[in-house]
């Protein structure tokens, strides 16, 4: 895209801010609450509503059925389908997948929101409405894009497909089946792909090329048939939570640097290229903190800081069930009680090797505790970490993007957390994927006032439109 | 109590046997459950059945008003009243206070009732029915004695006063008031007190002179403002579960033992006359290791267990408030966490002198973890342990009763847990109090199919019908 047009772009963008707003007013108003079966109609009304803004772009859409869920009181109740879209099928041009997702986490005003959840409320330049910024802020914005371009003729330089669930915040159900059952059609001539789902680390804008992994486990004690009274029994009992407590008490030291000998021996070294990244990156250890609220962090220098986030394993203790964990006091001996704590996995870390290390961990630990007890491990579930390579020409094509519109060079940044559909699509494709951050750090997706910066938004919205361009050089 | 009026009394409860299980299937049919507030008026119509029937055998009896209660919805509603009775008012008898109380645990068939738990239901020689056995049976057969020694007009030894309240199972509320305010007065003529409020050890009558007190705290420690995503902050943050965790499990090492220095100074060391107790108690370990279902006991001996479970201190570590509890898998580092433990007391602990030494242990514990997270450690509450003199003429005499009605020499038992009235009435009164087992060890109070059987229903009439005229030697 020439300058020319580019700030035809960015000016025609600008001049349609306010009707970019009331599309993205639009979207939220529409509670599209995926963990709620009572939204269901709703999750799928936001379907419709998107595949209608795209087909006005020029995209050919599918709404694909994914079957039946079962809910937890047994009832079944239709999946939303999944909306398979498509701009241009020129064989001679390469083609770009975009993820997004249409359904939002639950929100209610006694939350303790200050607006209406699902009443976009604009207020010192915030957006604030449940959904705003994970994840309909990025899918208004890339319809808006594709609007703008539209309308103002700019060729594209590539295919575009797009892939809108409506089940990201319940576990993408039906999802990675239907991705399966086209992999070898549908999605056999993606070339890239862009997931626009996470935030940024500062204001600055940055490209991800990683998130962690996961393997969460339950370790399970038991004794007695069921709960006992402490002043009946206190005294004679070997109390399940006691040995639970010193099982969860060895696993990691007081700064958190896992006592599993072995696992560190998976992690990829560092190379002196990332280690660069690290230093160049806008981080601020002392606001981060704040956030927060913490008295410390286990590290100090924002590099260390950075690396414990996304580049070496950690473990976190989750919770316990099976012990009193209500308000006030009670007197009872729980008679079984299942610990729960996880491990992100970090490149190279295979979960299945990964599992065994741990699981014999926890087996000689359990014999040096030496307790009567029955105990047993389970391995609830676990995602593979994830790495892209930032030096591909689709991470250069972005960073150009971000260039054009912000006049910065953007931080290479990975996400700490685990979003499988990424591996997903990776293992499908086996071509490159971008993580393209839009929200700011402080928008508090699944929280209460949820929101996006109005200059995020539009801004953002002109990034999306230049990224589209310049991947004519791929 | 010659023994031709004894066999003429026991003939009469054994012709009368329909006629008191059918007391007590109406007190059962009536669901006063103290718990739940709509059934206040239940708890008040027990309490008025309960007066009518002590009057039909010439007591006098006041039901005191003792005020309001609020609940936690922050509603006000009536406590029941507290039925203090009184039978005979002669200055040259001695006077026996009996305690019981008219309210029960919550039940519903569908907790997995076989019967109806508000419908006394006979079989195979049980009589099921909430408050069976805790403690409606008790009250009824007081009675039923009473009802027998009345129209057989066998004349008493002594003045009686019952103390029978509404709110038992929901922490006496009122209750200690209302006896305080009675100090100078009401009360201050007893000269020994009977609570029936527990069941036998065994299958062997027994009679009980001690019980636990308890010490229970909170440790709380915290970090961040809110609970954090373990994938976007694990590796960085100092988790408070794994404070807490590290701190419960020091507290006491694998058989239990407590590892605070100090509080072992405090038992009162075991006489031989204590010691050749247990000897004789009719214990088995094996069916109390069955009847729980535990792989292994800490201590393995029939004196050992009940010395753990009577005669020194233990130490339950009961659950952890704030960390996730639920079902599956969460991945949040909680922010708060409150771990709640509990020290059972025996002679001579004093509550404020554990508290002092447990507080100070943790603090220095604390020290020892190094973490910079915020910890503080907050009292519950408290009771005191009692312990009282098995070699008083009140407990011979009950012995007595016993060996009349059973043939068998009583065992002398303690509770390993706490009833604080206990303690409220040795205070107010300063006499001898006899704790006297009515059910058996199986009758399951507070769970699903509470009964009592027959046998302890009938026979223990009796013995309180014994027990009632033997007194007369005091």
């Amino acid at each position: 895209m020439d300058d020319k047009t580019f700030a035809a772009v960015v000016k025609d963008i600008d001049e349609h801010a306010k009707k970019y707003v009331e599309r993205l007013r639009e979207a939220v108003a529409i509670p599209s609450v995926s963990g709620e079966p009572e939204h269901r109609k709703d999750v799928q009304r936001m379907m419709m509503w998107t595949k209608k803004r795209l087909e006005a772009v020029g995209a050919k859409v599918e709404l694909a059925d994914v079957g039946m869920q079962t809910l937890p009181d047994g009832r079944t109740i239709k999946l939303p389908t999944v909306l398979f879209g498509v701009i241009g099928d020129d064989k001679a041009k390469k083609t770009l997948l975009i993820y997004g997702h249409l359904d939002v986490q639950p929100a209610y005003k006694e939350d303790g929101w200050n607006t209406d959840p699902f009443h976009l409320t604009e207020k010192d330049g915030k957006l604030c409405g449940r959904g705003s910024s994970d994840d309909k802020g990025p899918v208004v914005a890339w319809i808006n894009a594709l609007d703008t371009l539209h309308r103002k003729k700019v060729p594209l330089p590539i295919n575009i497909k797009f892939c809108f669930e409506g089940m990201e915040e319940s576990g993408s159900k039906g999802l990675e089946e239907a991705l399966t059952a086209r992999k070898d059609t549908w999605l056999s001539d993606v070339d890239f792909t862009c997931i626009c789902d996470t935030a940024r680390l500062s204001g600055k804008p940055c490209l991800q090329y990683g998130i962690r992994g996961l393997c969460y486990y339950f370790v399970e004690v038991s004794s007695s048939r069921q709960d006992l009274h402490s002043g009946d029994f206190g005294g004679v009992i070997y109390e399940p939570m006691k040995d639970l407590c010193w099982m969860l008490a060895q696993l990691t030291d007081l700064e958190g640097k896992i006592n599993i000998e072995g696992l560190d021996d998976f992690v990829s070294p560092i190379t002196d290229e990332e280690r660069k990244l690290y230093e160049e990156i806008e981080f601020d250890p002392e606001i981060f903190k704040n956030n927060i609220g913490v008295p410390a962090l286990t590290v100090e220098t924002k590099q260390e800081i950075l690396m414990n986030r996304w580049r070496y394993p950690s473990l976190s203790v989750h919770g316990i069930e099976g012990a009193f964990s209500g308000v006030g006091a009670k007197t009872v001996i729980p008679g079984k009680v299942i610990g729960k704590f996880s491990i992100r996995l970090v490149p190279n870390m295979d979960p299945a090797e990964v599992d065994r290390i741990v699981i014999a961990h926890l087996d000689k630990l359990w014999k040096e505790r030496g307790s009567p007890n029955h105990y047993r491990t389970i391995i609830s579930h676990n995602g593979k970490p994830w790495i892209s390579d930032f030096n591909d020409p689709h991470y250069a094509a972005a960073a150009r993007a971000i260039k054009r519109v912000f006049n910065v060079d953007p931080d290479y940044t990975r996400e700490g957390g685990s979003i499988p559909i990424t591996l997903t699509f990776q293992e499908l494709t086996g071509k490159n994927i971008l993580l393209l951050p839009f929200g700011g750090p402080d928008d508090m997706p699944h929280s209460q006032n949820e929101k996006i910066d109005m200059e995020n938004f539009i801004e953002g919205t002109k990034m999306m439109a230049a990224y589209l361009t310049e991947l004519g050089s791929l």
